[in-house]
């Protein structure tokens, strides 16, 4: 970029003329009258989130006063008090609600080592187990290792298997412009590998990270164990660690490992979902709903996934009611308990007694990641869409140039089956698995002023559909 | 983002199966034929691209081996011979082209202390000379200072003035999207600030760095002396240290500072613009332009400003070379050497004798950071912009979803006069200021795929108007 300090500054004067005339134009007119309804009331709101960066701020406090929240920990309930705390002191109508949440903890930490032989040391790899693990023995699990890269490769190749680690090294995809897809592919081995290799007579799984970088951060997540396979243990290892399994095992097919971890699974206890509300003027049973989870991984301090979403929903909250406007419907802040460990919360949300009083007629979700809008999705009946697309102007002030289907979410999904459209912002998503259940998913991964466009989105249409319905 | 291991599997192979059916319906047909020309062509690219990241590749070794490549400096001749070995390897045909450069060097680093005095200690700030600054005396500038917001506020106080620092401590708006706008905003202190302060007797000049964020990275650029104004020495100030000397002279309005820089402005040298071209099959005096600049400033490594453009058009050069199409006219990728201090690369290249006999027709240049692209500008004729949006289901591809008016840049602005339409892709610049011209502009602040997204664009466009013409 070149200097241009002595540029542009007949089409700056012409700009704040302009400016300054429609602002002129729409004294006396309610936000949503004119020719572009809102559009003033939208524009407030970007400036002053993006001088605030509020969003931001929120999740500095949660991320460094609650830091890690795995569902069920002390952590977790200290994020429900802080982030209930916050919305109180906004001046919102705030309650908690039950939700019977899993509890599974790690205990030491996971280790993984190649043994020596042949000439080869010792070698370290990074590996953490993943949620819901059965542990290994007290004193370890050794065995040989089958390397696989696909469930049809174990079709194959099962007789290898009896009394081994499996080891899916699958590299996630990089070609794909859509990186949710691409982890929809390797997160399967994550998901279903263990089941799949314990039926084949394998010991214990170990899976490639779900990223497309390779360092030496492993990524967890869940795996499924289904109902009649034998539960094995089952750990991620990060991309170096798989890339150098296979080096080695390249060398050596018979070389062996040594497993270590010891995660427990305990009783369920009861959590809650964190709730706050601008009750609606005339319609308050009517529920515009923005969602987000409290809950996340306990590698990093879930900054991305999902802090980065409930600090939207709270700085959305802050920011509609620093505009005076009061709707017509209720918009409602959720930050749903145990989204990783089984989306309990959003189940328990929607089975509520309070919900038979109440119709929601709109849910946003933000869990993809506090990075930059570049898209607006609307699920639901194709009307919901055009209806939602008279408002793109609103959505370009904030960046969005797409509007299209979309917009759904594991926390809103039971709620959307009870006739919510599911709509919110699609974030770029190029770097989220990077981080995504990795020790990198905290504070400094995170951009102020794109979290931020978020939040102003969420609040800008969560206004809007609750003053004018869908 | 919840485990999704078991769900979506039919939609894949409905996907799978449409795909099979539709590569199968384009055998046979040239990459410019079909119902969607140059789309599986553009698919290629885009995956071919993500895979090798080749972009990132090429920048890593750029900012390594050269390094920080302040025009005229041996770092720039390094980045030269280097950029040019990296095109005459992928088989490019190459060579240099003079251009005459600036050559200005700091030698010591800048210091900045505000002196003791009132209870108040010695206290270091960050700051940097800015380019084209005069030095301060060898034993530093000792002398009081003016707070000042604008330029209006000089005038009002112009008695204070003389004698004194004049402090331009106008933060950078935070509230517009368009971060582009802000800087020019907060960039006229740095290039007018010191004529303006030295025609009412200031000594020396401070400005806040254009940044928007807050911490001690001072952020460089040119200060423009103008013509019969006394050239007095000129520094930006790291935001923090802005905030602390504002703080400092709330307390005590007479305090003083000590500045000490030596910069030199030494003789012109011979530089050169590098270049690499794949040769047009029928019309080879007809050009496709893909631009960037070489040299960089000399805090960071010049990552994103411009080693991501130079690394793009070497990377787009390459995935048009291994995709065998040869398109009817000249693709040539242009590295521009010195656009910090003035663009003489670009005003050398289109005055060059060897312009008379070729013909631009259009010209693209990548200098607004290697991030995620989000739209593609055209100008020139309106008639231009509507004949490029006919590929925009190649842009989208990509993720570029708006296709407007726009794509100037400082290099290609000579060659542009005569004749070519400009036409690029705009990045996204949210996080763009707050590396660029300081120390953060480093490797690590770069995205290998948002980066190498941008060199796809360049390779589809340049190679879509090289065979069809605008």
């Amino acid at each position: 970029m070149a200097p241009e300090g002595w540029r542009g500054r007949r089409a700056e004067f012409a700009w704040a003329a302009f400016a300054l005339l429609w602002m002129a134009s729409c004294r006396g007119q309610g936000p949503g009258e004119g020719t572009r309804p809102y559009e003033a009331f939208a524009r407030d709101l970007l400036a002053r989130g993006l001088r605030s960066e509020g969003a931001y701020a929120v999740l500095e406090r949660l991320t460094s006063q609650a830091g890690p929240r795995l569902t069920g920990s002390p952590a977790a309930e200290t994020a429900v008090r802080l982030m209930r705390a916050e919305m109180e002191e906004l001046g919102l109508e705030t309650w908690l609600e039950p939700v019977t949440v899993q509890h599974w903890i790690r205990e030491d930490e996971a280790a993984a080592v190649i043994l020596p032989g042949k000439g080869r040391p010792e070698t370290r790899l990074s590996i953490v187990s993943l949620g819901w693990s059965v542990p290994t023995p007290s004193d370890g699990l050794r065995s040989g290792v089958v390397e696989l890269k696909s469930f049809e490769e174990l079709a194959e190749r099962r007789a290898e298997v009896p009394g081994k680690t499996v080891f899916f090294n699958r590299p996630m995809d990089r070609t794909s412009l859509d990186t949710f897809r691409s982890y929809g592919e390797a997160a399967q081995f994550r998901a279903r590998g263990a089941t799949e290799a314990a039926r084949a007579g394998a010991v214990a799984v170990l899976v490639r990270s779900a990223t497309q970088r390779v360092d030496d951060f492993p990524h967890t997540g869940m795996v499924s164990y289904g109902p009649d396979a034998l539960r094995i243990p089952a750990a991620a290892l990060s991309t170096q660690g798989a890339e150098r399994l296979a080096a080695a095992l390249k060398a050596d097919p018979e070389l062996e490992i040594r497993l270590s971890f010891n995660p427990q699974t305990l009783p369920d206890v009861l959590s809650s979902n964190v709730i706050g509300q601008i009750r609606g003027t005339e319609r308050p049973d009517e529920i515009v709903l923005l969602g987000a989870h409290l809950d996340s991984w306990d590698l990093g301090t879930g900054a991305h996934d999902d802090g980065a979403g409930c600090a939207q929903v709270v700085e959305a909250l802050k920011l509609l009611l620093e505009s005076g406007l009061r709707p017509k419907r209720t918009v409602r802040g959720v930050l749903f308990m145990n989204e990783e460990f089984g989306a309990s919360g959003g189940r328990d949300y929607a089975r509520a007694e309070r919900r038979s009083s109440e119709r929601h007629i709109a849910a946003m979700e933000s869990d993809r990641g506090g990075f930059l809008p570049v898209g607006f999705g609307v699920g639901g009946k194709r009307r919901a869409l055009a209806r939602i697309r008279r408002w793109d102007y609103l959505l370009a002030l904030a960046g969005v140039r797409w509007v299209g289907p979309g917009g759904g979410g594991a926390d809103i999904g039971p709620i959307v089956e009870r006739g919510a459209v599911p709509m919110g912002f699609i974030p770029d998503a190029q770097r989220y698995f990077d981080v995504h259940h990795s020790a990198l998913d905290i504070l400094s991964s995170v951009h102020p002023r794109e979290l931020e466009l978020g939040a102003v989105l969420l609040a800008v249409m969560a206004a809007v559909v609750a003053e004018e319905g869908i």
